[in-house]
């Protein structure tokens, strides 16, 4: 747990990242929703200033007088144990308030918290709430990045978010396998830095001799895969799978455009040609599926990634694993509101472990469990291989 | 039709009436789409400005140069014969072209289109093609109104829009009934104003002996049907009109709020308390109709309406007739894209006669002819009984 | 109005016919519901039994001992005022009561209510509702046709309904063009015979002078529009026409199959070559209204069919008027459960008139009003144009 | 695996057991399918002897002439790599073939089966294929129960299957619990009697200490959730299945009815009174879930159930896991057709160990591996809980 002094730091990092990912964009782009997995950006920004004040100030600081009444009720999310949300699809729906208010809303509650923070010495409780607080920012700073290119690159004029983003760093090395011999092995977290609840209960598994890819896919070899038909060969895919592919009529990773017969892709430097040797990106865990078992191969369970991975370089896509989001042994959930984080969602997603180019500074490591359903694709997900 | 010199002022006066109504919005507010009935104002003006590129300056302006070239495929909407359009339901994902970029392409547009008009002797052709617009303008301001009330009125926060704008005139008169004599009577346009294609081909038709108010249906009357339990006796209503009352669990008009047992309204002078004497609005044609069986009466056709209309005062409420919205005998669409404009509708929907204190300055006359699906109740609608 | 010795008689036939054109079917058949507006052949030989027992043996014949507790439930249809129903979807997700139940059923209040009829003088009011209730069950005749028809057409082996079962008259006579005078009209029933109350308040309508087919549209005119591309051309077509078109993907009449390049058409006879010179059929008023589009002429209102109708022959085919179902002026619901039979469905329909291959002996007249809703083609519906 | 004289009565017995769980039905319940995971019985009839033609008969008797080209059409199930298949959803649509059409065809697959299986050594192939089908077919019987008592139990009649058919065996002892110690353990098939090729690749895990109920959970347990608020406790459940609670309005089990204050249960032999010492059953996985959390307990994963199964009873409830279902280490699929049995299924379902009520004969075992998605509930499922 970081000290009271480094915590000022770490959230006055945070708040001002948020802001900066923000600054390349026109009030409008704040305020859509093209679906509902998207949030809008204003929502996001007032989403992460409403926990400080939920769940710090309100509680324990006591001449604390709220910025506005209504704002816990528009950007509360899933808590359903504080007070009525707004329904998720409805976010895109609201143009008030402004962008300028939630600037303002956002200025003060970073000065009340700073404040907090300078002025007098904090119990360790308010203190880890606070950092899960910056946490939870850095979450929603990732977020912030893919739900900016879903707005941005489903629009027709197809607008550049940032000219500088780079979102496809080349793995300039040969593919080899990483071998990993059978045996006990201890999973979760295991020091006293910052982690979610979902990674705590460290135990043993055992594993099977297993090799692990030390390269992602890259865009070339899924090239392959589509010009093998891929996508046209049921053998290859779940049940679930195939329904989704010929529903939404998939036939490509998202944010791929054939013009001319070019592979082109939107990326947040706006609309470039298909780098073959990137690693791919923006597939569902059942075009992940279907491509390992096209390969003969097969992808990677959780605990087979975090146990070999010192020995690769992970970080530009979260990668998707065979594992379904449970529990670990002997989890149990926070007690009140904070308890709703992770838990409730642990049932029909699928664990991705990593990282990604959209990941915030400080924001992964080695046992971090990333989840969503299968057939998501607008985070920066991608595939590692092993047999 | 106008003349040359007239067009220019009815032009200019159209325009300018768009902007001013948007005067009073947030940029936020220009860009969000609750409903599908609903379009995101930015959208109003930048469709109508779209009408005038595509129809006036590309055909007959030899030299004009487009905006832009993604412009016609953003605000296209229904023409389905001239290009792609943007599908209904996206509008409100689209947070480029910005309002800014909307503002610049009204301006280049009407400065092209005035200069057309002050330079060149235009063909009668043109004129009318131009005139047009500037009612299928004056449509959009009215959406405008309706569609900003929409906007601000779903909002938890009850956004005021302007304080000057009075929604809610009272008929302070007594209610009588005005009696008709059966004969036969010619419907339909019959001078050189403008007019659109669907209330043309006068013609005769017969009506028997009928009666109708000189009054609409007040806010205390309709209590009164809601206290009877209007909306719970399957009797009063259609088939289709129950099944809709009980998926949507309606139980008052739309923009109704009972705080505390206190009827309130949503205005777009914000949230008021309900003023028992104004006239009734935003109800559909299935509550009008139950309404008007409740009361032992009825609806007036269409015709009986046209008829009898200098005989009362009529323009703050779009008033639901019983007629369906048909061709009138003789009626053929017009050539090509703009021949879209009407026919197309006249499937499913109900005719209004009226107006409403959100229509524009000469947008409406006796034999105008609107027309909605019995469900919707965004518009100013309202009830005046026949029996 | 029938004499009570002659209503035996109807009585008699009408419910042997029923059961004559069940005859043809499996027990099976009877059970299946594929879609929402086809009911299984055994509810509407239940329903129409139903209909006897609650409406004359329940209120009139004094020591009348129900047959079974439940049945009421079962069989009720859209009688809302009625106690609780049986969801219109749900019909063909009940296996019991089974096939010789209903008959038994039948049986027994088939028995009761002869014996009604032959053992004491009844009030007109009574023989009113028995005669209904025989008019009534010659419109589930139709709908046992067409539903058999859909049940038998839909399934993958195409079985046979009757060998017997002549659907296709060929209308053997150059078309025609019969034109009428315009001049005022009378419309609606107009003598004692029995009708429905749709049909009352004989009233007056100015036509103006028009001109109707001798002659239905045939197979061969229709293929010709296909041919042309008249599922293709946008501008044929209503906006919420087009929209069916293309979700449903509609390129031809119901029942039609093209099969390596012959056009065949499913019939109660089995699968059969397509007709050319057979009146078309199965066609929505979508199709109907587009055909006439691309024919330069359009559909009869229903007044115009009305005042014709004696100049050319019908009845092989329901045919789509241009007339929205509406009352008449003057039109008023009958008090109670029976009330509901036709009102409450005036409201996005439209009016057929005529009669078709399968409508009952004695169930059609010149003023009868059938209605469906626009895409609906399980009728025999067809074209007569006009101009 | 089964010698070839063994395989002739053991095929012998599971073709007469499925038509012995028929035969307490009529004609009209064979054909139903009131939601899409329910089957009608005629297609669990018709699609296990399909499977015998299509995979024994066709591929490896010389001789052997189809019974009927169109079968395999109408009784494919979701072979998709085996030709067309009819729609889930639709085969309830279909009242052909009958139901003594599908009994014709039964005879002649059984008595082409027995001959193969008399007249000549079959290759081991040959013989697996046999059997597998056999197990599949006593797969279906289970389903026949279970979409029987669905048919029945959702019929407002609430009709009686059979009055010999128990279902809620009591288990008359105390709850202990049954601890084991932390280890490594195999888990898999570990003979060569028949098993899926799921629960092949026996394989080691490690466990911590647990603790496993030695009694399933009792309706009495159940009715204690419910009346302690467990439906309207959020904080109980995950959050999709608090959103199928709320959307489906879920308050109590499957099949309970509380009538005048009394839990009353649809069993096979009809409407009775809810045992309350009988295991609890029909519940889903969110339901499951939900209960441990409010004992302060969990449910077992699939491997602690696995491990400590022999010391106790089990077998009357198919018991919710923990366990996503996933690939063991090492699974592939077998190549072919029948490789599509299982993999294709393993996402986003939940495993279920154990067996029920409805299980046939010699179909579960320790190693065996059932799923079903997290909300469906039609199976014979119950709770065990662990710690």
């Amino acid at each position: 747990m970081l000290l009271q002094s480094e915590l000022l730091d770490f959230f006055n990092e945070t708040r001002a990242q948020s802001e900066l990912i923000c600054s390349f964009l026109e009030t409008e782009d704040y305020v859509v929703q093209p679906i509902v997995d998207v949030s809008p950006p204003k929502w996001h920004l007032g989403h992460t200033t409403w926990f400080f004040e939920e769940f710090v100030l309100k509680p324990y600081k006591s001449d604390y007088q709220l910025f506005d009444d209504h704002s816990a009720y528009v950007f509360n999310s899933y808590y359903e144990s504080v007070g009525e949300k707004v329904i998720r699809t409805d976010r895109g729906n609201l143009s008030r308030p402004t962008v300028a208010w939630v600037y303002k809303y956002r200025n003060y509650v970073s000065k009340a918290l700073k404040d907090f923070i300078e002025s007098e010495e904090l119990s360790p409780e308010i203190l880890e709430v606070i950092e899960i607080g910056c946490h939870h920012e850095k979450q929603h700073q990732e977020l912030l990045y893919t739900d900016i290119k879903y707005i941005l690159g489903n629009n027709p004029l197809f607008p550049k978010y940032n000219d500088q983003f780079e979102e496809n760093p080349i793995q300039d090395i040969p593919q080899e396998w990483i071998a990993v011999e059978k045996g006990n092995y201890d999973i979760g977290h295991n020091n006293t830095d910052f982690c979610y609840d979902n990674e705590l209960g460290r135990h043993t598994v055992y594993l099977a001799d297993y090799q692990i890819s030390n390269k992602l896919v890259t865009n070339k070899e899924y090239i392959e895969f589509i010009e093998a038909g891929g996508y046209k060969d049921v053998l290859l895919w779940h049940a679930e799978g195939w329904d989704w592919v010929n529903t939404n009529q998939i036939s490509a990773p998202s944010y791929w455009h054939n013009i001319d017969g070019d592979w082109h892709q939107f990326t947040l430097q706006g609309l470039q040609k298909l780098i073959l040797d990137a690693p791919l990106s923006h597939i569902s865990y059942y075009e992940a599926f279907a491509f390992a078992q096209w390969k003969g191969l097969r992808l990677p369970t959780e605990q087979e990634w975090e146990v070999a991975n010192s020995k690769f370089n992970w970080g530009s896509r979260w990668e998707w694993t065979e594992s379904a989001y449970s529990p670990y042994p002997g989890y149990s959930k926070a007690p009140g509101a904070l308890g709703e984080y992770n838990g409730k969602f642990m049932v029909n997603q699928k664990v991705l472990r990593g990282g990604s180019v959209a990941t915030s500074n400080k924001h992964t490591r080695p046992t971090y469990r990333n989840f969503f359903h299968a057939p998501l694709r607008w985070q920066f997900t991608g595939i590692r291989l092993a047999k």
